[in-house]
């Protein structure tokens, strides 16, 4: 089965194709290299996208999960046929939580206001240590005696981490009474929340036509909504932050394949999924208030990374995040559908791993 | 700086040194393939370990993320040196939780009684759709009219998932009434939750001579406990799974190059992280108890995955989840001290991506 | 309008009448009696149970908030015209989880298995602290080092705290290795929770004609199901144990009228309603998995509580948890509705505090 | 023992002492009175406050749970010779979050867009509704399709769940599209979350000399700062957003004996305690993120209500919450001491309902 056929005739990719990559281009990457893993990347075609960002994006997975690339497949065709996933990218934006622990409440209280006097003076210092971070919010929040800052800045195309870290480093320096420091006091680096989200937020959402529903999922909208229904009932029980069904899947394949971060999928993958009827049409949307995307630093530029992010062709970090929750929706299409009946095991059986 | 000597002379990483892995190795792991993501891999050593499993392994971690594998080595030698890593495998075994809709409480109810009743031929029947699984629990929930079961199996040296999705659907079919099924009601599958934990449980600890913690740390013992109860204090307020510093980032890395499913590492990161002074000791602990790990199946044994199978040496899956644990709660070592002052700023400044 | 008819009458509620209850009634209840607070009790009537107890039952609510009596007497009445609310105890059994601290995890381990050798001689210790209470379950959980044991029992009509508090006394102390203790580790005592549920688990379910949805509720079943996906949807965003409306509201009412220990209000709302359309029926479900109810010890034989037990004229705990779970569902119906317009609003102005 | 010594010669509780309190006084209520439930009233002296409030306060317990007033008399004696409980209210609104459902995303952020640039005529709408609340936050989040509003305000001396919700009514009818509407979508009503707090944020705290640690709580700083890390590990397993020991427990005494709308404890029990040592010191420290306290209102000045409020003599809602956090932090201290030990289950033997 030909899944991709390239329409970017630029795209050459020397070494997805096998060509090692050089050990230089991983400087300041790793340390203690010894070589490259490698990584089997496919390639679903094409994510459609309307709203922020419109077109056809090639979508490559980086993943030895037999069957998912082809499950991603099936929900993108399905969606583009759909008319497209509609994408919104509703903030931008990384935070860092850093705490400082004063002798008692009155200190951090007194911190807490001087911080909200000195607001020019401290975004301006959070700004100086960066050419291109500018800081959409600075608050606070009292946990006794500990103030936790928020620090939010908008880190054009890089994921930003280093840069807010940097920002922060200065702003903490700042802050009167000598207080003692832990440098990430909420901290959803790397991990799923309710509470603190950053990144980018990004909202997907499609319609898929009864008849779509009917002849490419072999099921129908009512019995979609019923399957969501008692997804949701059970995820109340069960103390997550994640209200998708396998959203990992489809960011884990792509960060590794565009060379993300790969341990932000812990936390890039909280999510609000909605399956409903209208009538015999679907309506679907994904809901991704804290997905970590960068086009830039890190990994995103070296060898086969580089390679994928020319592939998607994404021109800046949020329109890659939507590419990532425009993908994401459509995969859980498709395995929502397989939940329904034996087709999820037999698409391991016939595809995958099982053999 | 060379983090790593090689002792295992029979180690000839022929593909992570560059020789592509041909194609056909990834039959059966992927759809649509055009080639192969390079990411590059980094060695710390020696994690060693006591307890269940005993020695001294090397760890590979396959990253971007600058700083990362040095950090990771930094507190792998300090663990080494202050006498190993104790680390204790408590439960090992898959579970899936199938629901069933039923048209109300009574059916359900009689369904689960029924599911009681008849524990043996159920337990035959999921045995019977595989050579090696062994069902560990089978159990029930009611959630109003749907009813949910537990289906709990020793899985050997594989992940698991594909063989309890089998097991799963000979159990469904024997279940009588007829009910309306959803493959995963109550379903763990790649997201951090309070609730459904499954896969290898592992508590991994060590202690720290105050000594070492001046030196190496440049911190103390109580200084690291105050830190920490300062994060597990944020944390309470976070609605979080994940009660550790940065357990995502060791276990991409190793999942990454060890073949896993780069997806469960949402899942996996579920995890509650201690340190405590005891005089100028440190006593530390993590406890994984949702952590996923595979010696065989999906992309283990092939190409770049199977080398670094073989560098680590794991003679089991088990054993792959102690070293996992091992080496991340190693890792949390390091970074705590990090975040105590401006270390962790100038360490990604000096080694990393900032340049 | 006269909400209740009198249908027993045996019953003359003395004290709620006006009558002074002598402070001697309060002996073992509370320390530096000053007097008696006076809270209004409205009655709703009737609810219809089928299931574990059949029968019309009259619901005590203690209350200043106007309207809630009035709701609830709506949603009883449409639940009891509708061939009553279905009600199943799945199970009974006061939980305590007393935490045991070891220097280390193999001490800690170590003692959890002499645990499981030890089961028989364990659980007849825990009984023999009581005349009528049964051990149902003495199980573990490892957090490092710290051994965390569970002991459920049955605790016969008494809310059970205090009678599983003496048998973890006789517990803890027999457990070998002279741990460090805190009494309640894993501790869900007045605090909603999604990992630790005890008490009574119960589950009620009505099906609504769509006759009455349309005359009674003045709605459809298909908005309210509609509703009740906006709910969980927003549910799952807020890190919540509680997935009912406002099911605090009746269980604070009966708590406080039938001498109920009221802080345990804050742990029984843990919750999960459904709302489901079944062409135009409605299915509603309530399952509550930790709801403490009593009819013995406390204040529930005392005073005014006794009269309104006696009103009540459940013959066991397990009965009143039923009566609970009824009223509570029933109440959720009625306030669903208002939720979907201006009802809610309206109802509050015309009856309640808002004159 | 004479725990209360009244200072107040005004204080002359007429209904407390056991004249009735007439029924009209229950206008507006509660619907279908047949009486008065009569819940014995302890009160505990004095609650020493510094900070935003200052001086002695007697605090009275409606309650039958035998031991916790006396838990609470200790506490605050013990607190008061510390000096006092020092404490500070961070912020007060009470605030509702309308649910709007649209089509799909774009309608739903045409709205959000809508709201942003017409805050002046939308708050000023809100506001209309009442003659003295006041709007401090309208703000928007959105899950899809839904648009989620935020209506925060100041209301007095009032609990505010009234006047918020007709400001809601008022707001949500100018907002343009004819959404569909549920009228609390994100909705922290009487349930305990991670995320949406609101009332009363007060933040409580006291340092406690080893001398006195040593005598009234018979243990040590440290031992209660272990037990403190005990218990923050075992909740953050749990899933819970109350992260102190038993604070429903006050919270229910004082919330039955002011008038509060008691349903409110399953919310205003969110909370992060704090118990550290400073050498031999004790710090401890209660933050109380969504506390509700009313002195005008509902049930709060009708009869034993208005005696036991008069008790208090708070003059504001926002005295009556800094009230009650500082004494739910002391009742905190004396049950710490108590878990750590037998003392526990023997103060229940001895003064309460075990006999």
């Amino acid at each position: 089965m030909q899944f991709f056929r390239a329409t970017r005739p630029a795209w050459a990719p020397l070494h997805l194709g096998g060509v090692p990559v050089p050990p230089d281009a991983a400087r300041g990457n790793v340390e203690g290299l010894t070589g490259f893993a490698q990584v089997p990347v496919g390639v679903a075609w094409p994510l459609r996208l309307r709203g922020d960002f419109e077109g056809d994006y090639a979508v490559p997975f980086a993943t030895t999960e037999g069957t998912m690339v082809a499950s991603y497949q099936r929900g993108l065709r399905l969606c583009a046929d759909a008319g497209g996933v509609n994408v919104r990218l509703l903030r931008d934006g990384y935070a860092l939580f850093p705490l400082l622990a004063y002798p008692g409440v009155d200190e951090a209280l007194a911190a807490a206001r001087w911080v909200d006097a000195h607001q020019a003076e401290l975004r301006a210092a959070a700004e100086a240590t960066t050419s291109h971070g500018r800081v959409t919010e600075l608050g606070w929040d009292l946990l006794g005696r500990r103030l936790v800052l928020t620090l939010r800045m908008h880190t054009g195309d890089a994921q930003g981490a280093n840069m807010v870290n940097r920002a922060v480093s200065a702003l903490v320096a700042r802050v009167p009474g000598r207080p003692r420091v832990a440098l990430h006091g909420y901290d959803p680096e790397k991990r799923a929340s309710t509470r603190h989200w950053r990144g980018k937020w990004v909202v997907a959402e499609v319609v898929v036509p009864g008849e779509l529903v009917r002849t490419r999922l072999r099921t129908t909208a009512a019995a979609l909504a019923e399957l969501w229904t008692d997804y949701h009932l059970a995820y109340g029980r069960m103390g997550t932050a994640n209200h998708g069904l396998q959203v990992a899947n489809g960011l884990a394949g792509i960060y590794v394949a565009t060379g993300q971060d790969v341990a932000y999928v812990a936390e890039s993958c909280t999510c609000t999924l909605s399956l409903e009827a209208r009538g015999d049409e679907l309506y679907a949307s994904m809901d991704l208030p804290s997905l970590h995307a960068a086009t830039v630093g890190g990994g995103t530029r070296k060898g086969t990374a580089a390679e994928c992010q020319d592939l998607v062709g994404a021109s800046s970090a949020r329109e890659l995040a939507c590419v990532m929750a425009g993908a994401v929706l459509a995969g859980e299409l498709n395995l929502a559908a397989s939940f329904l009946g034996d087709d999820f095991h037999a698409a391991h059986e016939r595809l995958g791993r099982n053999r």
